[in-house]
């Protein structure tokens, strides 16, 4: 059944022509979320709220809307304080020097968040072009006073990982090396001269440079130019830390009381900041409005769930992923019991299944719950659950989950001026939200509860120096 | 056979397997273009001498480069004058106004060439959104100091025609009402927060208000808004005329001499300039490639073509059209007999056929002419040859002819910062220029020539006091 008549049947019909399996409630939960409430809520944020990177004004904005909307809703809810880094983007400008005829070339560019500023009238220095932190290595005092050049192949989104860490890792690495500022190529798989920013390294004891993102089309034309003899560019990038580089912010956190077993408690979150390129539709307000969605539906229900069921609107996860460590130690130090942990924060695209990681006979479990979400096509299960905000709580066990959805076009927009919110399909979205919805509930009411995590071995990615 | 098998097939045999129709010089020709030196001129024009919108010190540029090509390829070449419009773009940004907690909402703006600028710090006013000029002429006294916000609803290719007009005449029409502003929703079929330029038109009378193109999502982001209520926008475009606002610039005209009728002109022309934000690889980089191509192989040929064969550079197609009028009235005054005259600007796709506008009779003589691109699969027909700077001549009643071509993906980049080197498909700019090149050849040496045009009785566009 395609989702439009799954929604068109659930509308017309009390008893839907095809009942989805498992618990009485499920065929409730579904057609609730196929009525799309969730992109009015989505539309707030973006529309409303827009731009939202930590620290800055509109991120408090987005804290106090969610904080209003959940008090609309009749749900409780508090701010949890996080300290965050606060970056502030600033003038950005790049260019070929001395071109044909001693004009410049103008090159599309954005800074990466924790970039060092340029000092006034930028940096002018030869490019220097890699394609992996291992050639830079191998270039060596080669690279000292140049503008390192990350360059790659990104085709598709399962090319994300692969290259991400020349982004993360690149600028930092160069400044080892005495590289007065790094560019890397945008990590994209659609480019219309668009550039696309994320956050960079610098771990303790490296001075941060100036560092950028070219849009696809410009690192092509500087690779084309060093083939033809030394590229010279100048580099303004206004972007800085702000002094102090940690304010006050916070977590939004709202509860839905278990009846039974009320100090269990199941986490669903997404990240309530966004890049400030676009207004963050997809990256994450997809997944702040399938959350709270699911908490309105929830919430309506004739009776609450067994469990607790506990939304988390974590902030900056672009930046600095400090929401996601106070949450963590905010819940250690108060003894929670988490018996699983669910992120949205994989855009607004259709659902094809569920992901899971956690101890072993997990996938069974999460399959026998998920049945109900073959009406929509997306009972299937896999192994990789997750999500950045959720990851501490690997290190108390807790059993992590999220969809699997199309991701196809996600990074087309992801980090640039163009997730807005008419990259969002709204029946998407409902179909997406509709089986985040019912995973929450069915999380949180099933009686069984998933087998829980071996903790890893390997030190907290947030006690890590090279963070 | 496809275009890959062609190359190969004409660069491996010296007879090839399928030798094109028609005259002996027909494989010769095509065989030469598809080697593909069309992309390397455009990567000289693209990457070495960059943006060159009409007035500035890129177009000149341009001419220096493109005559000097001229000369190292022993063709000889000169410059007609030409007086040009000289715009040129400043600060350009906009916001709307005092969204949820007071914070403005970006837009992504650019300017329209003949934009007038808007004072310093911008205009602050209401939007009222109109869908046609229609709507925008029934509003009346409403429109006094608004800014008029243009829609439309450009899916394909195909639609720019019916929605340019907004783009072009908007304006006028806005300010005549007194509009203080005009914005246009860019004229494409993709969006990556991408905003479109490109001329508008502010006739003797009407005092030239600010002007500019919002990308898509934006002006969808404002049509959403004002759903719930007032808009305000504040709208900051720097760009304006020169003083003076003409200034010197030229055509480059180069002429290989035919042997038997040198008397006898057959025009080839794209147009030099090219907007801005880009780098103008297909509008009309390609075109100027595949005439600077053309050119080198009719000379490189045993024998040159019975007529003249000249190749025109025109100069500011795009705000102004001045140079499409100054090679007009000189070859006039000079008594020019033009037997046809045939443009490349339709961007670097592939070729599917020739388009011809003449007098009666005329298709079935460009079919027997186009007889060899049946190779390309580009002999097809049809009757809607032009372009802008060779259509003053159909005055004078000569044939107008065109390549058709693919243009499904022209209006993701016409006019906007992704017209660059990276969207030209070497191979389909090669087989574009093999039927351009072969037709040149074919109008310049044929013992028949083009039934003539009968003259528009409409005044020449030129002359219009509302162009």
């Amino acid at each position: 059944m395609t989702l439009a008549c799954a929604v068109a049947a659930m509308a017309l019909a009390t008893t839907p022509p095809t009942v989805p399996a498992g618990p009485p409630e499920a065929a409730r939960i579904l057609a609730e979320a196929l009525r799309g409430g969730s992109y009015p809520v989505l539309a707030e944020l973006t529309d409303g709220v827009g731009a939202r990177l930590a620290g800055s004004a509109g991120a408090e904005e987005a804290v106090r809307w969610s904080a209003d909307w959940f008090r609309r809703h009749a749900i409780p809810v508090r701010l949890e304080p996080v300290m965050v880094t606060r970056w502030t983007r600033g003038e950005e400008r790049a260019e070929v020097v001395g071109g044909t005829g001693g004009r410049p070339q103008p090159l599309a560019v954005t800074a990466l968040g924790m970039s060092a500023p340029t000092p006034p009238g930028g940096v002018v220095a030869e490019v220097i072009e890699v394609r992996s932190l291992d050639e830079l290595a191998d270039l060596g005092p080669r690279v000292k006073g140049r503008i390192v050049l990350f360059q790659h192949d990104m085709k598709v989104a399962a090319d994300y990982g692969r290259f991400s860490g020349l982004r993360i890792r690149g600028p930092a690495a160069a400044a080892r090396l005495g590289a007065v500022a790094a560019l890397v190529r945008s990590l994209s798989t659609a480019t219309l001269r668009t550039p696309h920013t994320g956050t960079t390294s610098f771990p303790p004891g490296v001075a941060a440079i100036p560092a950028g993102a070219l849009a696809v089309e410009d690192a092509e034309l500087v690779h084309r130019l060093l083939g033809r003899g030394p590229v010279r560019v100048r580099l303004i990038l206004g972007g800085s830390l702000a002094d102090p580089p940690l304010v006050p912010s916070a977590n939004v956190v709202a509860e839905i009381r278990g009846d039974g077993k009320p100090d269990e408690v199941v986490v669903i979150g997404a990240h309530l900041d966004a890049w400030d390129l676009g207004t963050g539709a997809i990256d994450d307000g997809a997944g702040v409005a399938m959350v709270l969605e699911t908490m309105r539906i929830v919430a309506a229900m004739p009776r609450p769930p067994r469990r607790t069921l506990r939304a988390v609107l974590f902030m900056n996860e672009e930046n600095g992923a400090e929401g996601a460590v106070a949450y963590h130690e905010g819940a250690l130090s108060a003894g929670t019991l988490h018996v699983a942990a669910m992120e949205a924060d994989a855009g607004a695209g259709r659902a094809t299944g569920v992901e899971v990681t956690a101890g072993p006979g997990a996938k069974e479990i999460v399959g026998a719950m998920a049945a109900p979400l073959a009406s929509l096509g997306a009972s299937r299960v896999g192994g990789n659950g997750g999500g950045v905000d959720i990851s501490p709580l690997a290190w108390a066990g807790v059993p992590l989950l999220s969809l699997a959805q199309d991701t196809s076009r996600y990074f087309d927009w992801h980090h640039g001026a163009a997730d807005t919110l008419d990259k969002v399909d709204p029946a998407e979205l409902a179909q997406a939200t509709a089986a985040f919805a019912w995973m929450a509930w069915a999380l949180a009411d099933s009686p069984a509860t998933l087998p829980r995590l071996a903790v890893p071995e390997r030190e907290p990615w947030w006690k890590r120096p090279s963070r």
